[in-house]
């Protein structure tokens, strides 16, 4: 790439040509589930009494309360501590190291801790190599995400791990691998969007995986345990969208001159993004409220900041940029009418470098979603990335509350823009 | 009903007051699937040397080369002939007997031949009583119901009398029976019309059967081969989608004054309606040729003229009435874009009674489907109903060609209102 241009060629060109560069990898990197494996296995960074998390890094004193109900639910998992109150202990003492998940090629939704013994659904980006790590969806309910952690939800995380996930494993393998673009491609013309809804695509992965988990010959009873647990799990593909978008856009990360943001994500107290010619650096603001519709008996009042490394959907397209595909979910996040959520799309057109070419809405003549946020279009025009989002209750073990749309905080990319400056001055 | 109007009611009182009751009819119908049944114990009319096919009645020496081929594949199977020379032979020196699906309360797709030994869905409609049958969809390329009869083809309705069928009826019993308007609702949500495209519909019943599938021990390759099956072929739900239309326009039928169409079929050779205020008697003229596009290597010399009970669907409001509803199809059935789609959705609501109150299309801000054809209307606007439809080569088993639009023919309608006007003058 760097061929194509002299050294003197101006600022600007350089970007282009960065940034086609990028939306070409976006379009064609390939993620592959490749199987099931347990993280300590599968990410290096955790060895010892360290935990992943959603967003970009945050300090042990400022966790929000739902992410504190999970990591203490982790540690329980775990057996580091045998109570909840030995478990906050250990973690206000200092004795658990956390990390960003993004930090090590992984994504979890809402608080998305990953510990050492959770099975990790494995992807290899095979177009431009890459692997991208995510843990497998627990259903709805009382769950570690939302910062439950009380018996049941340590007793289900065991059975993932024990049952669901060798099955799994073992079924994905049997395939030869599932590739999960086509999959989610499909699915964004049967009304997913894949942030807030994922039905489609959750049934069209349990089509893929049922024949292969009945070939194992697994007793009757485990088996229709499993695949009642999918069944029953509209939200499954949830964590293998974000995966995939996590492996697709990690290609399109570290091109030099490259304006287009690689991850949006939030650990509950900030908001942040990477962006692809700036590395590692995470460009963070205080995480925002949704705006959005409350589950009977909830307000406003009862919401945490968002959360979780699900934006990854939206950094690549999909979600509240994919809205048009989805009218469905215009009701559940609070949008008037089918024709708000079109508007919503086209107005992610003004912010991104180009139109997916294989990510397309029947509804709008199968044009390609917005995909490759340029953070130059977002400072200048003031057109904030829009995210499908579920809104947690700020006490830990809540749960959902709602589910709305949050508006990526425009100061991130102003900071980020700012140090591209600083950087090619 | 009859109660609320006095005796010299002006007949339009009364058409109203019926058609309002047909309505109700419509939209309160419960089909429920029940059970996998032998077509020979769940169909009186099946005793001796009969078959049913698609369409109203027509004449042995009328038949069309699909429907044809497909009866010469039913002898076989049957065991009633050795080869099809002796199927021939048999049917046109009278040996069997022809009877329409409508008229046993069954339809099938294309050809739509049932014979005694195949098992058929049984459907309940629990809200206002009645039972409706359709056979299982044997997948694609070579069917029987394109008329295709060789050794795969019969062997491939051997296993699903011998394998999947049982397997199903167990299932389903296991589940106590699984209503179908919730999950078809839900489809419609999801970018099917139910017509050309169930492949929500296919995934939804899918994930509902295997877990009850899985817990009947069977061996891990019998229900790995059923899984496969059914997760190959998207258009699986398209027969459990008319049957149960049928149902639930059956429940719409005989009320007297009523001029809302309770069937629309086809033979290949004619195509019929009938009206619920004029009892069993069909309306018929010739079948039309589909307008659409045709798979390479085809054109319209080859196609048979429309075929199948499948409109079955089109006559509930489903189909090409829920166009809006499956932007995806258009591409398939020759629309030039998805706005086109709406606007036929909308020029159903033109000839329709009402909407549905539960199959809602998210796209029109969940505006129901336009439900309930008044052949007085299709009469005075001239405005015929559209029916997606499958293109089948006119020489039996080669299959389906294409894939289209059909209006149905004014002609049928005027006769029935003529009928009408002679009854009531």
């Amino acid at each position: 790439m760097a061929e194509t241009l002299t050294m003197t060629a101006p600022l600007a060109d350089r970007i282009t040509v960065a940034n086609t560069e990028a939306l070409r990898r976006i379009n064609t990197a390939s993620p592959v589930l490749t199987g099931i494996r347990p993280a300590k296995e599968a990410i290096p960074e955790l060895r010892g009494r360290v935990l992943l998390h959603a967003g970009p890094p945050v300090p042990i004193h400022r966790l929000c309360g739902p992410m504190r109900g999970a990591i203490v639910g982790a540690l329980c998992y775990e057996g580091w501590a045998e109570t909840a109150a030995d478990a906050e202990a250990l973690l206000d003492q200092g004795g658990i190291r956390l990390q960003s998940n993004h930090d090590a090629h992984a994504v979890g939704p809402m608080a998305g801790i990953i510990s050492p013994s959770m099975p990790l659904f494995e992807v290899k980006e095979t177009a431009h190599g890459g692997m991208a790590y995510a843990p497998i969806n627990e259903g709805i309910g009382a769950v570690l995400r939302f910062g439950a952690n009380d018996n049941a939800v340590i007793t289900r995380l065991r059975w993932m791990q024990g049952v669901l996930a060798p099955a799994l494993d073992a079924a994905v393998k049997r395939l030869g691998g599932l590739p999960l673009a086509p999959l989610m491609a499909r699915a964004l013309t049967m009304g997913d969007e894949m942030h807030q809804r994922n039905v489609a695509a959750t049934s069209l992965f349990y089509r893929a995986i049922a024949p292969a988990l009945a070939e194992r010959n697994l007793r009757a009873e485990a088996l229709s345990g499993i695949l009642r647990f999918l069944a029953d799990t509209d939200q499954f593909f949830l964590n293998l969208a974000m995966v995939a978008s996590k492996a697709i856009m990690d290609a399109a990360h570290g091109i030099p001159h490259s304006t287009v943001v690689t991850a949006m994500s939030r650990n509950g107290v900030a908001f942040g993004i990477r962006v692809s010619g700036l590395g590692d650096r995470w460009f963070v603001a205080p995480s925002p409220m949704p705006a959005g519709l409350y589950f009977p008996g909830h307000t406003a009042d009862d919401a945490n900041p968002d959360m979780g490394d699900s934006a990854i959907v939206e950094t690549l397209g999909l979600g509240g940029f994919a809205m048009a595909a989805a009218p469905a979910v215009t009701g559940l996040v609070g949008l008037p009418s089918a024709a708000e959520a079109v508007g919503i799309t086209r107005s992610m057109n003004e912010i991104t470098i180009g139109r997916s070419e294989r990510f397309k809405i029947p509804a709008l003549d199968f044009d390609g979603v917005p995909t490759g946020i340029d953070m130059r279009k977002v400072v200048r025009l003031e057109i904030a990335p829009i995210i499908n989002t579920g809104i947690a209750h700020k006490r830990a073990g809540v749960g959902q509350i709602g589910a709305g749309v949050v508006h990526a905080p425009l100061e991130v990319f102003q900071q980020a823009l700012t140090a591209f400056g600083e950087r090619h001055a």
